[in-house]
């Protein structure tokens, strides 16, 4: 595929936003973005949102944040893939550039979750499960969640509180975001006696829902210093390295293996082939940490530790800024915040950032290469993507 | 952008299918154009669907179809532009294929709207309004469409029996379509007592909702012939000469001219351009026809009328299959049905099949270029779409 370049980034803090409507919130980072980038406005845009249509009656958020940031007419649309249509938009939009059919694309996750006009946001989640084979069923997301960790434990010997350092490792790195939902720091205490949610998930294990948005602008890598202005003296070119896309059944007791993400594997696998690198290049990984035990099977999934053994890498410190695969690096999903539609869209932003080196005390000193994945449901929709700085 | 062909289409009949879940539906017709293409699957899948969150439960689609069909860990995705969802699909399939990322993909439009789960049908569908500004003050999608038709009325002088010649052209073709939802003509006098649905709307100026699914199989142009089948002796190869798209804003208040398309006029100007025609050259038009009004207004954003006098085309029976610019020659919306987020699929499929000349008594003679526009909200999101035998 053309080589692309992410021209500008922008996000809004996550949180609970009851002052901004859904396009004022898309608004603000689709701003930002085009800010940082230098343009006015792009050619078109890719917007990422699974819940819109259910907790704030509005579809076609495409021709809505369209109309709202002043770029009329011009092409829009809405992707969704579950939890993973942040960065499934963001494909979208790389192909679409990738084709020569737009030069440049705007791309916006947005998600508004916490003061709904429509349903009750439990329930509009689990349109994330199957609605014939599991939803049906009556249980919900995090439930099903909570099936596969204690699955997970009981296969490979783990007790609950080995899973405490990704909560920890991820609160710590959200206190140096300005952008994150949480910013204080846990300890392994306090990750013990946090509530229960669904057995054995406690409230500490599993990610805040919020508002809020995430923008990245694109062009061919080709046309930087021509047609739009070089990076800022000191800052480094982000291409993308890698797109891979995977699928998975969505309900998980279909699959071969319940605590393997075979789309995970896929999609990462798919990522390191047209990057060129293996796990061990990759210098930060954004994962996908709706809950804690989907740390550890993205990790195991990627190549960063054997099966059953992703648990590990958080007890012996191989995941925190200085480690081997540094992850969460600006609060992950735990901390930064989980607004779904949005999220894919965060993490393209905050590995930018990190190659950029504007993380302050987050710094991944000297990153070039980061990558972020991005899931939909229990590991349906899984997207990876390699960025590279140069 | 890269020629690309269309190696297959595949439908279900629009109907009420209560024995047939989304992903039955969905696959029915995916299997279908499969067959069609002569392949068992294809690189990647695009879902084209509006309300399945809402009336279904369900979200991701990409992933629940891909298993269903037995494309295990390809890539899938959903894209949603309201009614105009089916042909986002198509285009982001496109734009995929055309920038080599993948070689082959599947694009299905899928809506189930008939024994809903979730929601009411007439609330889900006013989410392809505007909800700050034109739902939540109570006003359906047909009411919105309503008041526009009454100021159409109003402004150029035309009588409701005015727009009786779509509905009953409409008709008159479905009789002939084995995939459509009503397949009996129909008459003037019967327009005319037909029930109000929101003045001056009526039953029969409204398209009926259904359920069904349509799909196709785009490959690159250059690969027919060598990696995959030419088209069957005495079938011609319908390629895509154009994709146009534009959007507007939602609300109908916010236009300049609330009785001008101005994303239909944006989309189809792109869609000549690209394509090198003009309007004269159109020999059959698959337009949206969600109700008579927008028939009017299509016909006169994309050139074949004046402001105004879309309505005389009906009246001098120049959209009948031998007049001068044939539309809804399987029945359209109003006659085959219109499965929200399928719809835009059916009409590439009902292009394709005129091209290749396989519509019996409903077949345009000799048509070798064909025009499909699929329109989301209250024109708010306008995909246009030439084909061309050759």
């Amino acid at each position: 595929m053309r080589k692309i370049a992410i021209l500008g980034v922008g996000q809004t803090p996550v949180d609970e936003h009851w002052d901004k409507s859904l396009r004022e919130l898309g608004g603000e980072a689709a701003f930002a973005a085009l800010h940082d980038a230098g343009l006015e406005r792009a050619e078109g845009l890719f917007v990422g949102n699974m819940l819109s249509p259910l907790v704030d009656g509005q579809n076609q958020l495409g021709a809505l944040l369209a109309d709202w940031i002043g770029m009329w007419h011009q092409e829009a649309v809405k992707i969704e893939a579950a939890c993973g249509s942040g960065a499934a938009a963001f494909r979208a939009a790389l192909m679409a550039v990738a084709s020569g059919e737009l030069e440049s694309a705007l791309v916006v996750g947005v998600e508004k979750m916490t003061d709904r006009v429509g349903h009750d946001v439990t329930a509009a989640l689990a349109t994330a499960a199957d609605a014939d084979y599991e939803a049906d069923q009556g249980i919900s997301f995090v439930g099903i969640n909570a099936l596969v960790m204690r699955r997970y434990m009981h296969e490979f010997g783990w007790k609950h509180a080995d899973f405490a350092p990704f909560s920890i490792n991820a609160h710590a790195n959200a206190a140096h975001n300005p952008f994150a939902r949480l910013h204080d720091p846990i300890t392994l205490n306090r990750f013990e006696k946090s509530s229960m949610v669904a057995t054995p998930i406690n409230l500490l294990d599993a990610s805040p829902i919020g508002d809020g948005a995430a923008a990245a602008v694109i062009v061919p890598a080709e046309l930087l210093g021509a047609r739009y202005a070089p990076p800022q003296p000191g800052r480094p070119r982000v291409l993308v390295a890698a797109s891979g896309v995977a699928t998975d059944t969505i309900a998980v007791h279909s699959r071969k293996d319940p605590l393997f993400l075979d789309a995970a594997y896929e999609s990462s696998r798919r990522a390191y082939d047209q990057a060129g690198v293996g796990p061990g290049d990759i210098e930060l990984f954004e994962l996908h940490d709706a809950f804690s035990i989907m740390s550890a099977l993205s990790l195991e999934a990627c190549g960063f530790a054997e099966r059953g053994q992703g648990v590990r890498l958080g007890l012996e410190n191989e995941i925190s800024l200085r480690g081997r695969v540094p992850i969460c690096t600006r609060g992950g999903l735990k901390a930064r915040g989980h607004p779904v539609g949005a999220t894919g869209m965060y993490q393209i932003v905050e590995v930018v950032q990190q190659l950029r080196g504007e993380c302050g005390p987050s710094q991944v000193e000297g990153a070039k290469t980061g990558m972020a994945q991005n899931i939909g449901g229990s590991g349906a929709s899984v997207l990876t993507h390699i960025l590279q700085a140069g």
